[in-house]
């Protein structure tokens, strides 16, 4: 329906995640009816991003340097490893200031469905640090669903040997959330969970 | 949170319209995680489409010549001019494959809320074609809401002094709806505009 160049941009657009053909579309238009200047600090974003970002070689974050600005952080404490699935789990736990260990980005989670096997993940390079040894807890904050949590066991069983302290995040209730809408799992795991008040 | 290169393409991603922060992080790592060559493509089209694509000078449609496809189309009706607001409007109604004259895209609608007013859409520009006659029927094909509506309405009263036919688009009944599921103004415009059946 659309010519050449048109139609290509929306092809493009939408091989994005989360963006359908509708929304393709509309931001084809958007950006055809854009300041040239506007479409060109998106492109230079684009480029800039492919030539300079890389992963870290010790942790697997995103980084501008061979290791990331947590690795390189002298005051982060280098026993603790908190091991999650992607880079923006470690911005979401970063934002809580609650952590002042070191990270491991394991690249996603074991799936047989998608073909996912520990393999495909950063397990081996997680292995080499552990053995370097210094270490004395794994926080394994993979996902709270099906296939973080069986990535978390298998770690916490390949582990075992180690003799280390491996622990996994709480599940519970969100706060701030109404107990009333949480699904039977979260409220059965909140049960679990329940700690002593010291009142 | 993130260091340069990624915070500004999330940035640059979260200044497209329908995309939030959050799909504007998942997008960007998406990118992060990609082959070069296919941010390489996406930034090619973008490139592309800015360099190539311009609107029609005749009828303000997308286009890659001076002159669009349907405006250079010698068997497309030239007598019948259909008014649009956007460009996406034409690709609809070509889909349908219902209408065989020429386009006239305005750009938008009038809505003072927004600060659009007449002199804001290619108005003057319809006016022109009009003036060089010829045409017989002017079909407002604006969208059914307040804007559109308020479009539609203005540009009846200002042709009106060239008596040449001007219609509107039916409202009713969306086909394959469900009469119970219709808005109670979708419904009263099917009573309204409701035909003898011929049997």
């Amino acid at each position: 329906m659309y010519e050449g160049a048109v139609a290509n941009l929306i092809d493009e657009l939408g091989r994005l995640p989360g963006i359908g053909p509708k929304s393709a579309q509309r931001i084809a238009f958007h950006l055809l009816s854009s300041d040239s200047a506007d479409v060109q600090r998106l492109v230079g974003a684009l480029v800039e991003v492919k030539e300079r970002v890389r992963f870290c070689a010790i942790c697997g974050n995103v980084s501008e340097e061979a290791e990331c600005r947590i690795c390189r952080d002298e005051r982060r404490n280098p026993a603790v490893i908190c091991v999650v699935e992607e880079p923006k789990d470690v911005v979401a736990i970063e934002k809580t200031r609650e952590f002042r260990g070191r990270y491991h980005v394991l690249g996603g989670a074991i799936s047989p469905i998608e073909g996912v096997g520990p393999e495909e993940l950063r397990i081996r390079e997680l292995m080499a640090r552990l053995a370097d040894g210094g270490i004395t807890e794994l926080i394994i904050a993979t996902d709270p669903n099906l296939e973080g949590e069986a990535t978390a066991t298998y770690l916490a069983r390949l582990v075992k040997p180690m003799g280390l302290k491996v622990t996994r995040l709480a599940s519970g209730l969100p706060v701030g959330g109404d107990l009333e809408y949480a699904d039977e799992v979260t409220l059965g795991r909140a049960f679990e969970g329940r700690r002593l008040l010291d009142v």
